[in-house]
């Protein structure tokens, strides 16, 4: 087994995305960010836990102009919040339909309302809203005066550039992975059913050190498979199948999302060019990932090499994407995304192409950009399409 | 293992689900339902993937007065959407930021704002706006005329009540659970690293057949546990600890909901005492869980046993909630929730209470309610504390 790396971050990485924050929304006129998602919380104070998978209570961090963030939280969560580097953490007993939490906002934010100031929320891409809508129209309404700016790129720039301590997460459970898929001619064999392989996929990732498998979606057909993300049925694996796996594990809350492709028992030609082909737009990505590019030089680099075979266009909208405590996150590898890429991105790199009946290839690795070029975090796939 | 049901419904439950929503809207006046939050998608198409843990796409679903749901989804689901019962199925190559689907939102839904109509979308209690709150916001002045009406009661009055093929694979999700926690002792050990316990936990389970353990959550301390959301730690299982491992496997895309307690080496008699009420007032809740009582009524008939020794007060905010395609849903067993208790209708009872120090002790099993009173999904939690 690898060894891990310690679990968590110093109270001084903490400390200084914060100041970054702060010095950021200076620059705006922001008085402060007032978020709710996962990610987000758990960037700015360390708060981990897998409780926000029940949709039941909302969670709130203001990150105030100077000093430092204040939680307002489900009582629930308060023995976990006071092991961070917060002091000042507010709570009430949740739930609570008719003020879950409305109350303790307004107390805080209400003297920010009075003298009309900025405030930071995300409302942009790749993001949701993780409250209920009602609630968030009614603080607004108790908040007149307050001026609710878009707060995306502001956490957008700082969540793109990770540290070192988030790249050896990344690297660990990226070198989790490539362990595991290593092992997959070991588990997967003709005539498995294809909820059994996701079972065997899942618990040798467990076995070799990963905290979870949370995502695993691929497919298996006759000459390639149909779709990237399906659930797997119990059709048994066939010869002459292409079998995909793409999976998001995670270790202290970090995933890996990459996939692997494999043929059962032969492996027919049209496949085989498919894969030669993704092998080289994977490559060019690599290539191209540099500082000072953008990610739409990087799609473009990718789309060349596809382009030499791909029947169908970019219907998977992008090539690959941003990769953290988030299975994606921004930027995109797209034609819209002028995103340039900086040191210390983590980037998926994720060419697809369609060819002939529907079928459709997908081909992804895991990159840490570097001044001097792209470094993998992935174990590199097999020059060619392994054959099971 | 235990034989699995088979996967997926039958095009006449979607059907029949989608009739009765129907049927509230035009007793409440509603002439479509504008939904984007994965279990309602599911719910009336059928349509289930782990994509949704991406937070890069919104999808969305609209339920018209009459006929079949209109699916407007990412080009990149369009495969899997087809297989399910809709027939009409409107999709655009996302990520597209500057257009992420509204276009396609506004000419479907563009005349029912002509003509001023009343469309339901989810806001209140336990709901998150799943797309961009920029995009919502722009959406709704572009579809200035439509009357947004809040539509989580209707939706919520639809999903509390289970039908017989859910309950089919509550059962066996809940049976997989209850045959992983009986398996505990024979995988976990004084001097094991938590997190250790986690991933033999979750790997059982992945043995005896759950397709996923995405929630696992627990507590180890001497002479009990202190918080119940964290994710574990490294530390081994000691003498003396009271542990607590709280899990939401899924199969089918259904999820269980309960955990269970074992002491390490020997049982300490405070904990003992703490288990031996929440198992009575489990009991209490079991016998209570019929047909026209109220979750206030469950409520009080756990809270009353629970009272003879809890020292804190009821800070997790309620005792159980309903049980379904999430891990926790709708009702609240809670003062505030007058629920009427139906027939079908799947809840946790989950009972805690603090002792002493700041430890808490949970206890939970997951029920339907049938006509005469509540039929048991797990097995029954031992009557006295385990010991490993």
């Amino acid at each position: 087994m690898i060894p891990a790396p310690e679990r968590g971050f110093t109270k001084a990485e903490f400390a200084a995305r914060t100041v970054r924050a702060q010095t950021l929304m200076a620059e705006q006129g922001l008085d402060g960010l007032f978020l709710m998602t996962e990610p987000e919380v758990r960037y700015f104070t360390g708060f981990h836990t897998l409780f926000w998978q029940s949709p039941t209570r909302p969670w709130f961090l203001f990150v105030p102009a100077s000093g430092k963030p204040i939680a307002v939280i489900p009582e629930i969560g308060a023995a976990l919040m006071r092991q961070t580097w917060l002091d000042d953490i507010r709570t009430w007993s949740a739930p609570a339909p008719a003020d879950d939490g409305l109350s303790l906002l307004v107390e805080l934010l209400g003297p920010y309302a009075a003298r009309g100031a900025r405030v930071g929320v995300m409302k942009g891409h790749e993001t949701m809203l993780r409250m209920p809508l009602g609630d968030y129209e009614r603080l607004m309404s108790l908040l007149a005066g307050l001026k609710v700016q878009d707060a995306t790129g502001l956490i957008r720039s700082l969540r793109m550039v990770k540290s070192e301590a988030e790249i050896t997460k990344l690297r660990h459970i990226c070198a989790l992975g490539s362990d595991t898929f290593s092992s997959v001619p070991d588990f997967a064999f003709q005539g498995q059913a294809f909820e059994d392989t996701f079972r065997a996929f899942r618990r040798k990732a467990l076995e070799l050190g990963a905290d979870d498998v949370p995502y695993l979606v691929g497919g298996a057909d006759q000459g390639g498979y149909h779709d990237v993300i399906s659930p797997p049925s119990r059709r048994p694996l066939q010869d002459g199948d292409i079998m995909m796996l793409d999976t998001g594990a995670t270790w202290d809350g970090y995933f890996c999302d990459f996939d692997r492709n494999f043929a059962i028992t032969r492996a027919d030609d049209k496949s085989k060019q498919a894969y030669d082909t993704l092998w080289r737009a994977t490559e060019a990505g690599i290539e191209a990932a540099r500082p000072g590019a953008t990610c739409r030089d990087l799609f473009h680099a990718m789309q060349n090499v596809i382009s030499e075979m791909d029947d169908q266009g970019g219907d998977v909208g992008r090539l690959g994407h941003g990769l953290g405590m988030q299975l994606t996150e921004w930027p995109s590898h797209a034609a819209f995304d002028d995103t340039v890429i900086a040191e210390n991105m983590v980037l998926t790199l994720e060419p697809s192409l369609g060819y002939g009946d529907g079928r459709i290839m997908v081909h992804e690795e895991n990159i840490v950009v570097r001044a001097n070029g792209a470094e993998l975090l992935t174990r590199r796939a097999e020059l060619e399409l392994p054959v099971i």
